[in-house]
C-alpha cells in the first residue's frame, strides 16, 4: 500500500492514555480503584460535541483502528479501510474514538499491569470482565472527552456486541449503532471453540494460574492453540479450500507430522506470531466477556423485551458464509428491533470471507457503511 | 438397555488375534516386518465364504463392533444398534468382521507396541500409515480368513473412506460398499482442525517427541484438548443448543474460567475419558491417514478416473447436519460412480446429530442400511 499520494487516509496517529481514579465496579462484584484507558481519535470533535463515533474492538484488536504510527509505518490500525477521510465512516465529518479495553494487553488497565496495592501484576486477580463493564468504562472515557451522546457507536463481532450493550444500557447516549457480523449470544458451539481456547491455555504448565508473570514465562504453547482455533472459526470452508486447498507445501507428501499442507504452514505461522504479543489472561477474559454477553437473559431470555430500551437507528451487517455469527444470529437481532417498531437497515452480504469478512473492503458491504453515515452526517 | 430377553443382540463376544509375519511395506517406504491384527467375528461364514462383511472403524473406535464381553458387560460395541440378528446388518445371514487398524491401541500392533527388534514401543519410529496401508493389511487377515471375496465393506467417516479404497484397490474383492458419512478427501477446514489436535499433542511437554512410554509419562492434556476440538466438530450447533443450550451448570454465572456452561462440563468429561485410554501416537496417526487420503490425487485429482477401477454395488448415505463431511462431500463420490455408470444409491437423512448421527439409531436411516442388505442377501 502506497500511503503518501493519497488524501483518504488518517495518516500518522499517536495513542493516547487517560488515567481514571474513580474506582469502577464490575458485574462479578470486584472493583478496580483506579485505571487507565488507552485510546486514539481521528478527526475533529464538533462544537457541541455531537459528531463523535465510537469504534468498538473484537476479540484481539485494540484501540488502534486507523491510521499508523510515525515510528511503525507498518503498524496500521484494524480497521484502517473503514476509517478517514473520504472513507465510509469519514473523519472529515466525525471525529473517531478507538479505545482498549479493560482487561487488554495493548496500553488499558490488564492482567499484566501492574497493580498499584502490591506492586505485582494482576494476574489471575484481574477481574472477570463483562460487555457491559466495558460498556461503563467507555462512558467515562465519553463524559471526560465531552461526548453527551454518540453520533453512532459501531463495531464488529464482539465490538458489536457492546454497540448493542450501549443502546440497551445508555439508549440517551447512543443516536445510531452499526452493528457487523454479530449475535445477540454465543451457542454451545461458540462456547464449545472458546472453552477449548481456554483450556489449552490454562493447561499450559507455563500458565501457573494466570500468574506467569512473576515466574518469568509465558504459556505460548497454549496461546498459539487458542490462536489457531480461533483462525479456523473467522474463516469459512470455502475461503480456506480457495486460500490453500490441499496444496502440499514441497509438493508430495512427506508422511510425517511436521507441515505438509499449507493449511497448516498458515496455521502455526499465525499461532506463533499471536503467542508472541498477545497476553493469555487478556485470551481468557475476553472470550469469557462472549461467553457471558447475554443481554437477554435478564428480561427473561426475551431478546424483544431486552432490545425494548434501544432508541438508537441501527444498521445491522451479516456475511452469507460466516458460520461463526450466521446470518440467523443477526436476523434475531433485526426481529427483536423490529417487534419493538425501530428504525433498523439490515442487509446480508454475500461475502466468501467468513466472519472475518467484517475487516476486509467488500465493495457492497462499505457501500451500506457509507451510506448509512451519510444519513446520519446529515441528521447531524 | 436390559440385554436379556432379546433375540437381536450378538452377545457376548471374544475378541481375537492373528499373528503375520510376512513383512508389509507401507506407502510411505518404511516396513513392519511383523504385526499382530485384533479383531472380532460375529456370525457363520458359509461354505464358500460369500457372506462375509467387513466393517471398518474410524478414528478412536476398534475392532469391537458389536456385543459385548463377558467380564466387561458394559463394554458394547460401537456399532451394535447396526450389527446382530434381525438387526440392518443381520448376522443370521451374514459373517462380519470388526479389525483394529494397525497403528491402533486397541490390540493391533502400533505405538504402543514393543518393537521386536529394540525391545522398546516402537513409538515415533512406527510408520505412518495411510488408508491404502489399512486396506493391504485388511486384505491379508481376509486372505487368512477363507475370504476371497466380501459381500460388502462397510463404514461410517474413516471407515467409508477405507470401503471406498477397498472397492479402488481390489475391486474383484467387493460385490457391495456401504459408505456413510464420508468425503472423497479432507478439506482444508478439515486438515486444520486435524492439525490443531496434532499441534496440542505434539507441543504437550510429555509427549517427548512419540517416546513419552520411556520417559513413564503421557500427554494427557494434549490428548484432552484434541479430543475436545475434535468433539465439537462431531456434533451440530443445533445439535449442542439441543443437547445444552446455555445452560449454567450452577444455575448461575460464576465469574471465573472454571465450568460455568453444561456444555464446558461435558468437553472436560470427554477429554479426560479419552485421555485415560487412547494413545497420543495413533491419534497422530489416524488424524494424518485422514489428511491424506486423496484416491484422486492419483488420477490427475479426477475423482471419476480414481472411482472407474470400483465394480461394487454403492449404497452412500449423508446426514443434513453433518458439516464434518457435509452431504455436498457424499454427492462428490455419487457423481464420480454415475459418471461410471456404477450402481449406487443415494440418501440423505434429515438429522440433527451431525457428523455422529451415523452412530445413531435412525430409523430412516437403518431401514435404508437393512432394505440395502437384504438385497445383498438376496443375491449371494
Amino acid at each position: 500500500m502506497n500511503r503518501e499520494g493519497h488524501g483518504n487516509f488518517v495518516g500518522a496517529v499517536k495513542p493516547q492514555s487517560m488515567h481514571f481514579d474513580q474506582p469502577l465496579s464490575f458485574r462479578s462484584g470486584t472493583m478496580l480503584r483506579e485505571y487507565d484507558l488507552a485510546y486514539e481519535t481521528y478527526g475533529t470533535l464538533n462544537a457541541d460535541g455531537s459528531n463523535a463515533v465510537l469504534v468498538c474492538h473484537a476479540l484481539n484488536a485494540s484501540h488502534h483502528v486507523a491510521g499508523w504510527y510515525e515510528n511503525e509505518p507498518d503498524n496500521i490500525g484494524w480497521w484502517d479501510n473503514m476509517i478517514g477521510p473520504g472513507k465510509p465512516l469519514d473523519t472529515r465529518h466525525f471525529f473517531v474514538i478507538g479505545v482498549n479495553n479493560l482487561g487488554g494487553c495493548f496500553g488499558s488497565t490488564g492482567p499484566a499491569t501492574l497493580n498499584p496495592e502490591t506492586g505485582k501484576p494482576y494476574g489471575s486477580s484481574f477481574p472477570v470482565v463483562t460487555v457491559q463493564d466495558w460498556v461503563e468504562a467507555q462512558t467515562r472515557l465519553a463524559d471526560r472527552l465531552g461526548i453527551k451522546r454518540f453520533a453512532a457507536v459501531m463495531g464488529g463481532s464482539l465490538g458489536a456486541m457492546q454497540a448493542l450493550q450501549w443502546t440497551i444500557s445508555h439508549p440517551e447516549r447512543v443516536a445510531n449503532a452499526v452493528v457487523v457480523a454479530a449475535a445477540p449470544k454465543l451457542s454451545a458451539q461458540n462456547i464449545a471453540f472458546n472453552e477449548v481456547a481456554r483450556q489449552a491455555i490454562t493447561t499450559d504448565p507455563d500458565f501457573h494460574g494466570g500468574d506467569f508473570y512473576e515466574h518469568g514465562v509465558v504459556p505460548k504453547r497454549g496461546l498459539r492453540l487458542a490462536r489457531m482455533i480461533g483462525h479456523i472459526t473467522y474463516l469459512s470452508d470455502d475461503a480456506m479450500m480457495e486460500k490453500f486447498g490441499r496444496t502440499l507445501r514441497s509438493g508430495s507428501i512427506n508422511y510425517h507430522f511436521d507441515v505438509d499442507f499449507e493449511v497448516e504452514s498458515y496455521l502455526r505461522h499465525q499461532g506463533d506470531k499471536f503467542a508472541e504479543y498477545f497476553d493469555a489472561n487478556t485470551y481468557l477474559l475476553i472470550t469469557r466477556a462472549l461467553d457471558y454477553f447475554d443481554p437477554a437473559r435478564d428480561s427473561g431470555d426475551n431478546l424483544t423485551s431486552a432490545m425494548a430500551a434501544a432508541t438508537a437507528r441501527f444498521l445491522v451487517v451479516s456475511f452469507t458464509s460466516d458460520w461463526r455469527f450466521s446470518p440467523e444470529r443477526s436476523r434475531e437481532i433485526v426481529k427483536a428491533l423490529l417487534d419493538n417498531r425501530r428504525h433498523v437497515s439490515y442487509a446480508e452480504v454475500d461475502a466468501p470471507h467468513g466472519h472475518d469478512a467484517f475487516l476486509l473492503e467488500d465493495p457492497r458491504y462499505h457501500a451500506l457503511v457509507r451510506s448509512f453515515f451519510e444519513q446520519v452526517h446529515a441528521r447531524l
